[in-house]
């Protein structure tokens, strides 16, 4: 059995953004030498999240208009004193920065319309990092 | 140590539903042969979800009533252009389909109230499924 | 390869409080002779969660300001006739127990801004119980 360590550097350019990461987790799986196991998606950042749901265009505009409803910006937060971004670490709480998968056979396990999406919740930002780790 | 793959099959009845699957999970895990470990527990399905909490009567109803209210169907999403479900991927993408359990001594690690919740939120469906690893 | 297990005792002083457990989660990965591997953070009780992010005091304040408002207390739940904590079961299932984690070099894998949160939704209690597996 082997664990092995991968990361992801993200830029965005808005405020609000949807990443599929799929593809870089996908390769990373495949390369990482682990079979059957556990692959753990985590990013390093209070104000992003990791989810899992369909890359559709339209879908990916909702979750962002869903966000932007449930999480509106300089909503009288506290935290707005000190950093003018509590909408960005609330939906981050809410949502969460990892998700933990499953790999079998060598291969990420995702449904036919499931996609590894990074959201960024406070950018444009440069030098996201997500964290990979594989262990089977 | 050792991975070990399962998989649960559901069928559900209605547009959204709870249905508890702690059984097949503890059942799972005790046949595996992981005595102390991780198990993930994840659904193919972008429009279902898996959560855990209680499983009494009364709070699968509030539960499901309260994703209603915060995803109601049909509120001028993108996504229903194409598909006309997309409160079921929004509430999808807010709880998720992966949980990371605690398996310690051959058992499943949950509280006196917690339970394995399937949350099916565009049914019905038959043949959804939940893929099982434990790994220890 | 390892597991190794691990167990955390809260104890709370308010209906909604957050408890920063990162040096608890910390130390514990530190001591449990995992290099690279994954660590997961289960809470047994339903109406406790764990998240991830800042844990700066205004934040922490905005956070439960955000379940109260999310969550209210008493607004005719079913599960209020049994136990009067409705809220606090909606709140704890879609925030969830549990949360997966990185480990690499012996040490946990957190950015800058973040902290390990348990939530009470349904304090105050004693022997709040949160348990820990490392894995690698």
């Amino acid at each position: 059995m082997t664990s092995k360590f991968g990361e992801i550097s993200i830029s965005t350019s808005k405020r609000r953004q949807i990443v599929d990461i799929t593809g870089d987790v996908e390769g990373f799986v495949k390369g990482c030498g682990v079979a059957d196991g556990i692959c753990v998606v985590f990013s390093l950042h209070s104000t992003t999240a990791i989810v899992i749901n369909e890359g559709e265009g339209g879908l990916k505009e909702d979750i962002l208009r869903k966000i932007e409803a449930d999480y509106p910006h300089g909503a009288g937060w506290h935290h707005d004193r000190i950093d003018d971004n509590a909408d960005a670490h609330l939906a981050g709480t809410a949502l969460g920065p990892s998700v933990a998968l499953i790999v079998r056979k060598g291969d990420l396990v995702l449904g036919a319309w499931q996609r590894v999406l990074f959201i960024e919740l406070d950018g444009p930002r440069s030098g996201r990092r997500v964290m990979l780790m594989a262990q089977g």
